[in-house]
């Protein structure tokens, strides 16, 4: 199975956190950052989806639970102690991997002790996606030479911090801890600040093929410590497993120390190979549905099986309160917060590839609601405004303020501003409708959740009386160099739609369904007035649009701002400021962080002819500088759409290195997720250049860079699960469950059940 | 001021831990180790004298205190955060120093950050040998070519444990802790596990030559934390004052926070520069008393010094309850346990030149007697038997277990065998006694520890009926390597001593103050009948001495052992074992681990002849492995006195650089203060030869290497201090109170007060 491993064998202090992040692991409900056990950590991390504590800070975030990995070695013989790590020992050799297709990761080092031994360890660790508290590390050291005897020191470390690297934000969430003894191993009850609610961390470290005793159990400042020795003889290769298993007073289930190591003796009893074989055959099952195969680049084949293979891994489906984050399960970067991102991003990914973790995301958005609905109140409106960012109940926490560079407060306006994300989530429930027609989450949560955006909508418009429109003033588009304009071309045109399909869905559900209307409507006090209203601003509503030139103005008032080109790049062909700017007054210019006109007709490409499109590529393109980690993926698509070939791939490999190479220079913090989304959206929407039409009609346009021999991929369309695989002659298309029709180049085809048909790439 | 400078220019993982120790400050209250605030220590180390905690360990050991130097530094920019340390950054430049004239450890590092920011820090740092509780920190900071912010995040780090490199010992002693936050900085009170008692830090930091705010106060895990901020223009130098404070409850000052709080304000009153000020004019009177001088030997002239000056610092005139631990203030080894080192190796050089902490080193052990009566009793004997290792009780704390390399327990047999102690502390009354003159230290402290310690020797000694003889079986002797024997010359020798001059002081005392006499008597129940057993059993103490045989046999059957002389040194002139021996056998062995019959010779050479001297010198010498640090310098006092001065030099190299090289491997521990106090006998008692005979008249005999051209230190005799100065051709001495008669090869000279007396050397 070739290019399924992501591999480094270079160790570089500097580069040590963005590793750790491109070498996490997670499963949907928690995550481990790809540390080193025997290096100092640049960011430890553990996290379980959807817990949040505030503490101290402005607003909640994702929790750094306490290290489970937490392991010391030690040698002991006549030359005395010596403590095996990066810190005492020479680095001799390093090598570390992510075996995607096997979901684990393993590292190798070689580490020369004070003393001259030569000590050689290797690691493998999981995280299983079939048990999703459950999470392993077998370890084999050999000491080259050496007899006497080895001691590990076993932690569950709880000197781990949330945004240890600043400071001014360095905060443990934990109140108290309560260390736990068991029989086969160490725990730890963890009590958040805010709830008193619980973190249960259990671990058991079993050795393989000798035999190792518990010398002591400690407890140091509240932890566990338990300390297991061996007799070693030289040259050996000892093995041991640490098992380990994860839950929270979140978690379904009961959650006491007892339950919890019941369940760890469960664990030790199926045993690592055991569980390992299960947790790969779920991974074969995802890959089964999500691989994208690229013939003749392998780097990019390997960074876009990186991208897939992390947000796939961001996602769990069971449990309905989380979504997922924008760093994903890797890291603490946005505190964990739920943004946009997912809806636009991420949402695509999972809902042609696996519609039930694109249902659970909505389904996390409906069980915020009332989070929403608070959120609208408090700022005057009525309906549900969802948050810019989000966390477990939906009430915005977006922080208020931020820190400058030279450590003054700085208030951050995209909480207050960017309203788009409120259409966005409308749109995702649109484009779940359709490709799922389940009309059972419609009526029973999408309705909802359309119904009261509806309301939002109606109760934000501003009429403008001299002009007899409405319009949406004091927001920020997506791109947020702009952060107080008026009648955001963006905002306005999806409120609009988000207006127009809620109306559109409160007329199909009273046809459909009119006893689960009534009860809907009644519930949410939504009266016909208030629809009547709707349709009546949906004509009126401002979408600034000059109609003699195809350029659109990003927000009333843009093209009187003071006007920058892009004209110098970077070695990584990335934009440079332009020599005379003033950064603080990028509020004043035409330059861009991120598409925000594009980002619209990248969302609504029906809504533009061919001309428009292409003009606004290219004046807004040569703007963009790209600040953002969502902008190349969306160049990439657009490039195609306006047969831009020659940017297409350079955005793409943009987007598939983010993290890999570390182009935002952020990675440490986390996966850029939304880019890791983005990453699957440039493959099958862009090069693959599937989409679905106006009439619902699956249609296929690719392009194909010239290195590349083919692009294969999948999509379940409405149940029926497809391989579509792209030459530069061919197009095949073969569904799996039925027959479909679609179109290519405007011609209809229809692929027979099981048979791959055939078309000729024109 | 040439050669009081101690300089360290290249900084190395490996030897980071022995510098720590030789920067180490310490003011006899109080011990800093000179750990670099930007670099992750080896070992912390912060002590106050005689604060134990036992927690969970077997015995108590001097506690490693929060640390209070805990800084970290972060600059911000545009580039964002970038925290300065060695960790994080490229070290460009080091060096400290020990400049010893001034008592101040200072250090200079530059540092280049992630973004390439040069960074340089200046620090100096004192522990006040004028108010015992003080210390502070000085820090000059210039960032090349930044502007921008800078951030100070201040802590009392409380994430500190005894014995951190060995995971079965380390142990954090306190119970919990309670965070202060005051208006000037912030502070800590720790709650030690065995009594609560508190432990009270405080401190606060001072900008001097610009602005500072406090941004922000926190606490994690219990630790306050302070994060202080000020904008950094280009290429300026920043400096700021750390100033601490540290009390005890076993401090005699009220150790509430507000009491503490109020001293910090007196000291910030007085400030950095006058603080510093006193500091410096203790240290020069000290060192008016302590120096050494020798001409024509820089790197021994500095080596030695430095032995002086961490001996002197390690002592404290008031507390009555502290003595000066193996390591001195300077780490954690041995526990901070008391041995015979204190009187053997340390107590000449206080004696002789500060004659008030002499006393309060046996006022130590006076305070311990009850203790010391508490070990008699429960090992089944009478009287007093101080303690192998000893505590702020007396009561026994050697460990009864260690653990071998291999993990075993081992049984530890000094605390029950070296019963020498007992007598070694007697010793030092005689000698106390003998150079001041202190009747009213003998009458109220002196006698009763005499009586007691003659009480027990009495009751220690066991009758050999068949011999009609007093023995003493079962008993370790200084040499360690031989753990159970019987008739150890050393001990029985010093027995009959200890006794002989207990019943004298008996005498003594009943004539010179009968009142005081019984007062003393009916207190302690020393009965005549007691007194004359002492005499009986004086006669009949069995010396084992072959009257053919000039060497004496160190026990009975010592010679019956298998026979190994050393032929082999490593490149250090250090004994290698010899190629055949099984070191678990060294009991079964002629080999030593250290001067046994020689220490007997060294302390008592009136009792032998020149011949026998020598001829035991040549023997034991060869067999000696020299593995204990109080070997070497015992060695040189010897060769000096048989002439065997081929060796006289090399050991005291040996003697004076066993931290400055850490030529026994273990120096991060802490000082090897006995080797401090060894390298002042050496020179004082060795080379100049300065000794008192048995009429108490003062001798110099001195003999200086070919390298030196003069050797000049001070004494104090009997409240007469006086200048001695040696070169190859003259003796001079100069009394500075009164006039004196001294002996110089067996003629008798008289200097007048004032006047140099000067000496043809023959």
């Amino acid at each position: 199975m070739e290019n399924y491993k992501i591999t480094n064998k270079l160790f570089s202090e500097k580069e040590k956190g963005s590793k750790e992040t491109v070498f996490a692991l997670a499963n949907g409900y928690m995550g481990i950052r790809g540390t080193i056990e025997f290096c100092e950590p640049e960011l430890s991390g553990t996290f379980i989806q959807g817990v949040f504590n505030k503490g101290d800070m402005s607003v909640p975030e994702l929790v750094n639970l306490p290290d489970p990995l937490s392991i010391n070695v030690y040698l002991i013989n006549e030359a005395g102690l010596q403590r095996v790590n990066f810190n005492s020992c020479n680095l001799l050799d390093f090598s570390e991997e992510l075996d995607m297709r096997r979901g684990v990761f393993l590292y190798s080092v070689s580490l020369k002790t004070e003393n001259g031994y030569r000590v050689n360890i290797k690691s493998e660790r999981f995280i299983s996606w079939k048990n999703k508290h459950r999470w392993a590390a077998k370890y084999w050291i050999n000491v080259e030479k050496f007899s006497g005897r080895i001691l590990i020191e076993n932690t569950i470390n709880n000197n781990i911090y949330n945004n240890s690297m600043n400071p001014l934000d360095k905060t443990n969430h934990f109140g108290h801890f309560r260390p736990l003894n068991f029989q086969d191993g160490i725990g730890m009850v963890s009590y958040l600040t805010d709830s008193n609610k619980k973190i249960i961390q259990m671990c058991s470290t079993v050795p393989e093929n000798f035999r190792m005793n518990r010398l002591k159990y400690k407890e140091e400042l509240n932890r566990p410590v338990e300390i297991l020795c061996f007799d070693c003889d030289k040259n050996r290769e000892y093995c041991f497993t640490k098992y380990g298993v994860i839950y929270s007073d979140y978690d379904l289930e009961d959650s006491s120390p007892e339950a919890v190591e019941k369940e760890l003796n469960f664990f030790l009893r199926n045993g690592y190979d055991k569980e390992l074989k299960e947790h790969r055959r779920e991974i074969e099952d995802n890959w089964d549905r999500i691989d994208i195969k690229i013939d003749g680049d392998d780097e990019v084949q390997r960074a876009l099986r990186w991208c897939i293979f992390q947000l796939n891994s961001s996602a769990y489906k069971i449990n309905e309160y989380s979504s997922i984050g924008a760093k994903g399960l890797h890291g603490e970067g946005y505190k964990g917060h739920v943004f946009w991102d997912t809806e636009i991003f991420m949402f695509p990914f999972f809902l042609y590839t696996n519609p039930e973790i694109a249902k659970t995301l909505l389904m996390y958005r409906y069980s915020t609601l009332p989070g929403a609905i608070k959120n609208a109140f408090e700022t005057g409106y009525k309906g549900a405004r969802f948050p810019w960012e989000s966390e477990r109940e939906g009430i915005e926490v977006t922080p208020k303020w931020g820190m400058s560079y030279k450590g003054e407060k700085v208030r951050i306006l995209t909480g207050d501003h960017e309203y788009h994300i409120i259409a966005d989530i409308a749109l995702s429930i649109y484009h779940y409708y359709r490709a799922t027609l389940d009309n059972d989450f419609m009526m029973r949560y999408g309705a909802e959740i359309l119904f009261q955006t509806g309301i939002f909508w109606n109760s934000r418009l501003q009429y403008n009386d001299s002009m007899d429109r409405y319009e949406i003033k004091n927001v920020m588009g997506p791109d947020e160099f702009h952060e107080e304009v008026d009648n955001n071309v963006y905002t306005n045109f999806l409120a609009r739609w988000n207006l127009k399909y809620s109306a559109y869905i409160y007329f199909w559900m009273k046809r459909k369904n009119i006893r689960v209307f009534r009860e809907l409507t009644d519930k949410i006090k939504l009266f016909p007035s208030e629809v009547d209203g709707w349709r009546e601003k949906i004509e009126k509503i401002y979408i600034p649009r000059d109609p003699k030139s195809k350029v659109i103005e990003q927000f009333e008032g843009y093209f009187k701002l003071k006007e920058y080109e892009i004209t110098k790049h970077d070695e990584n062909g990335m934009p440079l400021w332009p020599d005379d700017l003033d950064t603080d007054e990028l509020n004043n210019t035409t330059l861009l962080k991120q598409p925000d006109l594009l980002m619209l007709m990248y969302l609504m490409p029906e809504q533009f002819t061919f001309e428009e499109m292409k003009e606004n590529y290219d004046f807004y393109e040569r703007r963009t500088m790209h600040k953002s980690s969502l902008s190349p993926s969306i160049h990439c698509l657009l490039s195609i759409s306006v047969h831009e070939y020659d940017h297409s791939y350079e955005y793409f490999k943009k987007t598939l290195l983010t993290d890999l190479y570390d182009n935002q220079g952020n990675s440490a913090l986390g996966i850029h997720a939304a880019s890791t989304g983005g990453a699957w959206l440039a493959a099958v929407m862009g090069f693959g250049r599937f989409y679905i039409d106006k009439d619902d009609m699956l249609n296929f346009d690719p392009w194909l860079p010239e290195k590349w021999n083919s692009l294969s991929y999948k999509i379940i369309w409405r149940g029926n699960p497809m391989e579509i695989e792209i030459t530069h002659e061919k197009l095949r298309i073969k569904p799996l469950k039925e027959s479909i029709f679609f179109k290519y180049t405007e011609k209809i085809f229809e692929a027979t059940v099981g048979e791959s048909k055939e078309v000729k790439i024109l």
